[in-house]
C-alpha cells in the first residue's frame, strides 16, 4: 500500500449519527473494511451493539470492535481539517454540494495530511440542519429521481469505494483537485470556536437579535465553509473580531 | 430522463445465481431501484420468494414483484449482446478483466442499442467456471487485498451506481463545476468596496499597522475569493463590520 493510500485510510473516518439498526452498523463496518476503511465512529447508535450487527459485519468484526463511541457530532468531528455531510435532500441556504466522486477526491487529498470525516445520518430523517451546520461540504450519491434512498450501508459502500479510487488516484486528474491538499485547515474546534466568539459580539453589539437571528450564522458559516478556514486564518478572524470592539488605539 | 439512459438501462439486466440468502435478492432490488435500474433475472435462488427480500427490498418490491426467474444462467443470458461475470477471484485461463468503472461504461454503451447482462454468483462460491465461460468480459471491484469480500448486494450497489454514471455519460455530473452558475455573486465593486471598509476599519482601530501590513489585506482577500462572495453576503459582512465599530446597543 502507498504512503499516500495508508496516510487518508489512516486519517478518514466514517462517523455514523443515531444510527437505529445495528446491523447496518455492522454492514456498514464490512463495506469500509472491503475498501481499506477502518475508524468508525458512532454518534448515539440506537440498538448497538447488537448480534445482527455483528452477523452483518461478517469478517469485518475487528472494525466494528474498534467503533469509537460519542455523544455528539462535535465531539466525532474533533481534530478533522474537513468534514463532509452525506445529504440526498437539497437544503435551504445549503453549504456547497458535490457528488459522491467529487468528494471523495476532496476527503483523500486532505486526508494525506490531516484527520477529515464523512458522515451519515439516521436511516429515516438523515442528518439534522445543525448536524450539517458542523460540516464545510454536503456529498450526495447520484440516484434516481422516483427512489433515491439508498440503504445506509448500501451508501457507505459507494462512498468507501470512491474513496478508495481517489486515494489510488484511479481515473483522477490531479489538476481537478479542488483544494489544496498542502493548505494547513483549521481544525473543526477552531472554527467552531471563532463562530461561538463571533455569534456572540454580534449579538453583544445589537447586530444579531437573538429573538430574531433570521439564519444569519447560517449564512456565514455556509461562507466560511466555501473558503475552507487554514489555521492561521481563523487567528486573523478572531483578532479581527477582537480588535473591531475593543480597538486597541483611542478613536 | 434522456432517450440513451432509458435504452440503457431497459437493457441492462442485472443477473444473480443461486443466491442463499433471500435478504440479499431483495437489497439487491433496492440497490438496483436507487440507481434507476429495473431488470432483476434469478437464478436458481435458493431461499425466494421470502419475507426478508421484501423487508430488504424496502419501496422497491415492485422490481422484486417484476423479477424473473430462470433454471439457466443460459436462460437469463438469452438475447444479450454482452455479458459480464463479476467476479473478484483470479481465474486461470480467464477472460479479459477489467474494473467496475471500465466494465459499466462498455455496458452502458452497448447497452444503449442491445440487451447486456451484468452476472453475480452466489454468497460464498461465486461464480462457477462454466458460468465465467458463459460471458464475455470479468469485472471485478477494486478492493483491499486483505479483506475483498463485498456483501452481494453491496456489490451490486457499486456496479448499478457506476452504470448509472456511466449510462448518464461522463461519469461526472455538473456539480462538479467549480462555481455555481446560478450562484448570485457579488460584483468586482462591491467586493472591493467591502475591501476598502474593511482595511480602514482594521487600520483605525489598530489591528493593521500601515506601516507593517505584512500582507493582512493580501491573506482575508484570498479568504473571501475562495469562497466567491454572493452579493447578499458582501452586505452581510460590511453590515458586521459596521456594527462591531459602532454597536447599535450600548454594552
Amino acid at each position: 500500500m502507498s504512503d499516500v493510500l495508508k496516510n487518508s485510510f489512516g486519517n478518514i473516518r466514517i462517523v455514523l449519527c443515531e444510527t437505529h439498526h445495528a446491523g447496518n452498523i455492522g454492514a456498514a463496518a464490512r463495506a469500509m473494511k472491503t475498501m481499506g476503511l477502518r475508524t468508525l465512529i458512532l454518534v448515539n447508535p440506537e440498538n448497538f451493539p447488537g448480534a445482527e450487527a455483528t452477523r452483518r459485519a461478517s469478517r469485518a468484526t475487528d472494525v466494528l470492535a474498534g467503533a469509537r463511541a460519542c455523544d455528539s457530532l462535535s465531539e466525532a468531528l474533533h481534530g478533522t481539517a474537513l468534514a463532509v455531510a452525506c445529504s440526498a435532500r437539497p437544503r435551504e441556504l445549503s453549504m456547497p454540494a458535490v457528488d459522491a466522486r467529487t468528494a471523495a477526491v476532496r476527503l483523500a487529498a486532505i486526508g494525506a495530511s490531516q484527520p477529515v470525516a464523512l458522515v451519515f445520518g439516521n436511516e429515516t430523517y438523515g442528518l439534522t440542519t445543525a448536524q450539517v451546520n458542523q460540516c464545510q461540504l454536503i456529498a450526495s450519491i447520484p440516484a434516481d429521481s422516483q427512489y433515491a434512498s439508498l440503504n445506509l450501508a448500501a451508501a457507505v459502500q459507494v462512498f468507501s469505494y470512491e474513496l478508495r479510487l481517489a486515494a489510488l488516484g484511479a481515473g483522477i486528474d490531479s489538476d481537478r483537485v479542488p483544494g489544496d491538499p498542502t493548505q494547513d485547515r483549521a481544525s473543526h474546534e477552531a472554527v467552531e470556536g471563532f463562530y461561538v466568539q463571533l455569534e456572540s459580539a454580534l449579538v453583544e453589539t445589537g447586530y444579531l437579535n437573538p429573538a430574531q437571528p433570521k439564519k444569519l450564522m447560517q449564512r456565514l458559516r455556509r461562507l466560511f465553509a466555501r473558503a475552507g478556514l487554514e489555521r492561521e486564518e481563523v487567528n486573523i478572524l478572531r483578532g479581527v473580531v477582537q480588535t473591531l470592539r475593543n480597538p486597541k488605539k483611542k478613536q
